[in-house]
């Protein structure tokens, strides 16, 4: 028995090679509480570019139909060396509709319906996926179910973060990302104060017609004292970062320290007794994090995760974040694209090159059945 | 009315000119809850030469007796915008006798005993100090006591701060210090496992004289593998360190990360799901700190500090901590110095060329009437 389809498989090899292509696999009729989906979109995301393509040098790649050959520099490729020699499946998450289920109840409620799911090889024709995670999507379209997961929950997940820790102002760097709209339009609907850092004039003016307050931008001479003022303003001493690499926490935790400083009635050798957070998600800079010693010891730098932060929040608070991401599926959560590729058009030089760039605005969404 | 007595202060002007002094400074009958001590003894630490020399060119300064006058080169200068032009007392800790008091009993009390005091302005022949803050050291020596809180406070707020985080094993880096001996003693003491990271050959052997267990060195060419196999035996996933520039919290991080994935049975693109925690307490290295994208988003750095530390913990739990620091003040609790030195000899460019080198074991200890 079984199912046939199309999947894409990602596979690094010790000396540096990456195969990505497609391959025609079988796919087990659902048992218990798990469904088959047939894939209708899933979205291309910064968290499935690192298993996808990583640093891999793709301008020499070898291309051909339905697969890329490429070299994955140091050291990058040793520091991938726990996936040398497996053959990973990748998509995060997508949407399509139910074909066949186990025989739980929940399983089987869900038969024939549209659902968005998190199966993690999403670029693929089918997949299996935990009906409990599944989230039926009503009169949506697969594209609008497609990227109901990642970004908003980890969006969601920011203002729970901040709530949880009493905080209400979040600072957001990279934030003319779909998930830096999100944010906006969330921290609009609950009250948090929002400093939003981009790199360009039209993302000022993008996020401002959104109806962000604090837009600040880094390409402006007079970026750090935007930044000051929008700290002063808002108090928020709290913020999430997507690129990881470089300067940008390190310029955020200067400009919180400056302004806590100014607020002191006297001098302390050991700096101001704020205390500074900021959280990376991301790695849109695969190089180094760089940390001055110029804001004294208050200060708390962390990885953030969606998946680790989901398992703290508990089964209660994600059904009511997922109810509200379902409830402003085509608003507050809209994601936008530039591009739909089938899979053999998603291993294309054009679109590898181009995807994997990362660019604001322009996120591609891979439609197996096209 | 008053005493006269010859006290340090250091200021840096806005040109970078750092000019640290000898006065004679007339310090007034103490009031209420103070006390007035005559100084003994006082360590110099590592804390202590942020504001006492911080980076300033030492070998070309003018000296004289009781001064010297030092260039601060950028961009330590500029970031230490917050205290240009202030002239500022030098000196956290010391022990001396109380020759005067103000009015409440707590004061009085204390009226002609010895006590261990945290002033701020230690490095001077006379300080007022609040009495709650003082330690009264019987029959113990000014030299015993001098350095009864910094460092013993320090190493006891690693180990409380451990147990509360649930931890039963620290790392600890630049282990062969003053501290880090506390550290393995209290430790010990408390059946907390701890992995000591030194730099050099003979510290190993020290630290095990010491009844240390794991102790590696950075110096190894296997260093990388003692430090995993260290974490693996013990399960530390959390520690301290006082270098703060350069990679050796990173190193850290990636030797955690390793150990936690070798003991995972399948590979994550997100790494393992281990919680890795370190804290940042010194500045030995004035460079950036520099963390690679190399441990997954499972970490968590912070700067850590005595005095939040305390004013969060509470005062029974302060005065918990500092009855054991004054029970084995000359056992867990000791210090050793290399150099006894009156104020205008620790102004000597042959004392000063020295103890900014924070070399272990080579503490210097000011004595102010000798």
């Amino acid at each position: 028995m079984g199912t046939t389809g199309k999947q894409l498989f990602t596979t690094l090899e010790a000396d540096g090679t990456l195969t990505v292509a497609i391959e025609d696999v079988t796919f087990p009729d659902p048992t218990g509480n798990k469904v088959l989906v047939k894939m209708e979109a899933a979205p291309i995301n910064p968290s499935d570019l690192a298993i996808l393509t990583g640093a891999a040098d793709l301008e020499n790649a070898e291309y051909s139909p339905g697969k890329y050959v490429a070299n994955m520099p140091e050291p990058f490729n040793t520091g991938s060396k726990a996936r040398h020699g497996q053959k990973l499946p990748a998509g995060n998450e997508g949407a399509g509709t139910v074909v066949a289920t186990g025989d739980s109840d929940m399983a089987k409620a869900l038969m024939g319906q549209r659902v968005a799911c998190v199966p993690g090889n999403a670029y693929s024709q089918y997949c299996i996926a935990d009906a409990a995670m599944c989230l039926p999507l009503g009169d949506h379209t697969a594209e609008d179910g497609a990227s109901a997961f990642v970004n908003p929950m980890t969006a969601l997940g920011f203002v729970e973060n901040a709530k949880m820790d009493g905080q209400k102002a979040i600072i957001h760097t990279a934030a003319a990302s779909n998930l830096g709209q999100m944010l906006i339009r969330i921290c609009e609907e609950d009250g948090i104060d929002l400093v939003n850092i981009v790199r360009k004039a039209e993302h000022v003016d993008m996020l401002k017609g959104l109806g962000a307050t604090h837009v600040v931008n880094s390409s402006d001479d007079d970026f750090k004292a935007q930044l000051r003022n929008a700290i002063d303003a808002t108090g928020a001493f709290y913020g999430f970062d997507p690129i990881g690499g470089g300067q940008t926490v390190d310029t955020v935790f200067k400009a919180m320290e400056q302004v806590a400083v100014s607020r002191m009635s006297e001098y302390s050798r050991y700096g101001s007794n704020q205390a500074k957070r900021m959280f990376i998600y991301g790695r849109l800079d695969l190089g180094p994090t760089i940390l001055t010693p110029s804001y004294g010891f208050g200060w708390t730098l962390s990885g953030w995760l969606l998946t680790p932060f989901l398992a703290n929040a508990g089964r209660e608070t994600i059904t009511r974040m997922r109810q509200r991401v379902l409830g402003s599926l085509t608003t507050t959560f809209a994601s936008s694209y530039k591009k739909r590729v089938n899979l053999e058009q998603m291993l294309t030089k054009e679109a590898v090159t181009d995807y994997r760039q990362v660019k604001t605005g322009e996120k591609y969404l891979v439609t197996p059945w096209s």
